[in-house]
Parts: C-alpha cells; structure tokens; sequence
C-alpha cells in the first residue's frame, strides 16, 4: 500500500527491533540510507540493524561507517533505495524478500513488494527522504548521520552535477553541512581519488571507446583482462559508467562490464530526451530516465550489437 | 580601502555608467560576476558594460551570453574576481589599471589596487558575493542572471566538489535554481562534455603522467605538440589541472602547459595540508590554498626539476 512521509514517520516511531536492507553492489545512497537510519533509531533508543548481501566497498567505510550489530530478533523490516527483491541479492532476497514491512525508494517503478511503500521519485537519492524523515523523527543529526546523508546526495546526483538534482538537493546538503558533515573528505573518497591500477585501467578503456550511430551512441568495454593487466578490482570501477556520455555529442553512452560468469553487465547514461530506463527494458533490464542497466549473454562482439540495434531506434 | 558588503551597495546604488572587468583567460567565475551584475545594473536602469582582455570561450555563451555592448562613457570601473591589475592582462591593464574604482574579489591575498576593496575569501567563487549584492540591490533575478551566478558558484567549487564549498554555496545554487538556473546543462556543458579531441589530448596527457617524492607529487605535462596531434585548443584545457591531484596518496597536482612562445604556464593542486600558494609564491606566483600558479622558463625537463625541487619540502 502506498503511503505518504507522515506515515512513515508514525510507522518508524511505532516499532522497534528494526532491520534495514540495502540493494545488492550497494552503492553511497543506499548505505547512507540504511545507516542513517539504523543511527537515527538507535538515539531514539530502538534497536536497528543493517543487511547487504555483498561486502561494504572500502571507499564507504569513512562516511558510513559500519555499526556494532546488535543482537536482537528483527520484528519490522524495511529497505532502502531497493526498487525490487531481485535488487537484493539472492541470499536476502530468499531470507526476507517476502517479508518486508516498508519500503523507502525513489525509483518511480518501485516493484511494490513491501506492505508499506513511499516513493518520491523526485528525490535525487533516496537519502534526501531519510534527511526528511530523520527531521521528523525529531532525532539530533550527528555527524555520522550528516555523513552518511551526505554521502548519498552526493553519489546519486553525481556530486550534484546529474540533472536530477534539484534546489532540495542543494538544500539538504547545506544542511547536513552544517550538521557536521565532512563534504570535501567524503566528495574527496569519492569522486576525486582514483588508485593508479583504476588510472591505468581508465587508459585501457578509454582506448576501447567506440562511437556508433552518427556518434550520438558512445560504447567502451571493460574485460575480465583489463582487471587483471590493470589490477584494478571491479568494485572500483563504478564511475567508469559516466565516461562514454561525455564526448560532445553523444546521447547514450553505454558500458559494458564483462562479469566473472563471463555475462556482461550493461550501465546505459543518457540525456535528454534519450530515455535510459526504456532502452534496458528492451534489453530485460531498467532504472532511472537517465541511468539504467541491464544483463546479455554472448560474444563482446554479439553484445556490442544487440545493444546498438536496440539504441538506435532512440536516437532518431 | 577596505569596504564591507553594504557600502559596495551604496557605491553601486549612487553611480551609473559601469564599466565592469573581468579576468584574461576568463574563467565561469569571472564572467558569471561580471555578466550578473551588469544585467543587474541594467534593469536598474544604469548603463553598464562588460570588459575582457581575451575571447569569450565557447562553453560559456550558453550560460554567460554577451550583452549587447552600451553606447556610453564610463564612469565607474569595478573588477570582479580580479586578484591583481596584471591579471586584466596587459590592454585592459594598460587602459585601466590604475582608474578602478571598485574590486569585488574573493581572493584573499587581493593586491588592493582600487579605491575601494571588498574581500571575502570565504566565498568559494565570487558569484556567491554577486548574488548577495544583486539581492541586495533589490534586483529581481531574472533566469540570464540566475545562469550567470550558478556558472560562478558551480565552475569556481568544481561542481561543489572542492573543499572551498560551504553551506552557503550550496543554499545560493538552490536559490538561483529556483530562479530558473539552468543548473543541468550549464554543469553538463562545463564538466561533463568533452570534445572528441579533448579526449585524445586527455590520453595523452595520462600517459605524461609521472610521479615524484614517494608518490606525493604527480606532474603531468601538455605541449604544444600534443595540440597539434590531438587538434584540441588550448582553452579547451582548463579543467585538465584536476587530474594529477587524482591519483591515491598524491598531496599536490601539478600541470605544466607549454604555451605558444615557449614558456611553462604551471597549474599546482593541492590536498590539505599542502599550500598551493606557498608553493607557487617561492616559483613566482600565487592564488589559492589548494589551486595557485605560476610561470616557468627553460626546458621541459630543467622546469620539472625546478617543481620537484620547490614542492618537495611541502610534502614532508
């Protein structure tokens, strides 16, 4: 049943013993979501865990830093920034996809899974609903809270370069600013520092970048090779997305990330009026208008192609 | 003689005919001011003009577009952004060196060379000083001023990136994006797009990339051979000083531009506690805590020896 934030807000204040799910390869928005949160109920002297199926990146653990978990048995479950169970990796999905209490997201086409659903799609990260519902929860925002806030309006509005964020965004990040939050070390960590293994692995990829369909479609390729002749770990590379959008004049840039299973994962960024979340439909994926993703098997070769004959059709 | 902020109202309420400049080698910040508070001036009813040594470049007509130039006798000089007369570069310099009224500066180290100086160097970009004063003046912001401020504020923090970014910059982008700034496309015009040749000068110059003093130090070099194989410009360049400062561990960033007569034009980044400004003052130069420059001669290599040599005792 979809809700709105007061409710939200009365649900959190009702219960206790909370456990808070993140997506799967969780990313800053997510994290800052589930351990703002869990932080937020805890001064208010509830019990509040965080689950992710995967290991926190280390670049994170400095804004989000990983709470104590504590012992208790969880009586009201809720996800953040999850738009579908499937998001939630196998193993949590399995545990308590079917059971979860509340869903908090900002993805317009939340799958509806939770008994209680609030979705504001026009939150540039779900962090910007925690800030509010922290506030209305009456907690004090310490810095911890304010960092791992910052940290998911950072990431999700590209540091506040995407077109989704808006004067809200601006808001909200001068006010956890001023809360305490460490904006320059966590934008820093986040989008400035690269290791030398990503520099060089950036060099490999830049010189697969392919231009298709008058150039308005930009493809690079990642390979299980260039991991390893760079020594770059894959769980680096997630800002490598945004690099084929920025040649001038391309409408949809896509990355392809050949998996471990030898699957290829697909990040498609576009703009306007390119529509990202339809072409990975198309493909059996989804997301957000101007970032979205999906999954092909096959050739690189094979996959290159399936991906320009599905985006062609969009850039007319 | 130092003014504070009310008395730079006053001033600009009790004159007319403005002649305002800016910067050479104009960057979104100096621009942003000085097309801002024209069209401030203007639709106050003042006449006011907008003087620059250089060219216009390119990336900044969408947001700072030129004003049709007034037929009048200026009366009043103001220079914003403007650290000392030799930035005007030497034909403004020579015409109006030493008849400035009025600088508008956040620099904190402002040679104070006009009649009147207001300074705030806690202000990221000194659009956050014009938007204050424009509101000041009572000036509705229309969108053209509101694009010309968030140029300012968004160039000058690197998209609110850069530790000089408050509270206060982010609460002054909401503000003129509610007044219809085009924070999307200006942020993707100014960060997000590269030319196609841009980004074969941007390999190239990876692959220049050393590192010195136990990898604190990257240096990275442009020279007029890579422009010419690459067929990127020169001013297309400005924001490739970002990328040494990029690598793990690295305390100062440093970009070596030849330019066309031989000589080294040196960008210098730093992360605390590294003094860009230090740095650049013991080779000739100056600027900010994080970002300064400077100007070196000789050979390539006898220049990078000179930067080694004066950056090593920071990085102690």
């Amino acid at each position: 049943m979809k809700i709105e934030l007061p409710e939200v807000v009365k649900l959190l204040k009702e219960h206790d013993n909370f456990l808070i799910l993140c997506h799967s390869h969780p990313d800053g928005d997510t994290l800052g979501c589930g351990f703002a949160l869990a932080r937020a109920l805890r001064s208010m002297g509830k019990k509040a865990n965080v689950k992710c199926e995967d290991n926190i990146p280390r670049k994170f653990s400095a804004s989000c830093e990983i709470i104590e978990e504590q012992d208790f048995e969880p009586e009201y479950i809720v996800s953040v920034d999850v738009a579908d169970t499937k998001l939630l990796g196998e193993n949590v999905q399995r545990e308590y996809g079917d059971k979860i209490n509340l869903a908090i997201d900002h993805h317009s086409k939340n799958a509806d899974f939770a008994d209680y659903l609030y979705v504001d799609a026009s939150a540039a990260a779900a962090c910007e609903i925690i800030y509010q519902i922290v506030c209305e929860l009456g907690v004090v925002i310490t810095k911890d809270i304010a960092d791992c806030i910052f940290t998911g309006l950072s990431t999700d509005s590209g540091c506040f370069r995407y077109s989704n964020t808006t004067p809200r965004t601006h808001y909200f990040a001068a006010k956890v600013m001023e809360c305490g939050a460490d904006a320059a070390k966590i934008n820093r960590i986040m989008f400035e520092t690269k290791t030398k293994e990503y520099a060089i692995l950036e060099r490999m990829v830049l010189e697969s970048l392919k231009l298709y369909c008058d150039n308005k479609l930009a493809i690079i390729a990642i390979t299980q090779d260039m991991y390893k002749t760079s020594g770059c770990s894959e769980d680096e590379c997630d800002g490598i997305a945004s690099l084929p959008r920025q040649i001038e004049g391309v409408l949809a840039g896509v990355t392809i990330k050949e998996k471990k299973d030898g699957k290829f994962k697909i990040s498609v960024r576009t703009y306007a009026p390119v529509d990202a979340a339809q072409i990975c439909s198309k493909m059996g994926g989804g997301g957000h208008v101007r970032a979205a993703g999906c999954q092909l098997e096959g050739t690189l070769e094979e996959t290159i192609n399936t991906i320009v004959e599905n985006v062609k059709e969009f850039l007319v």
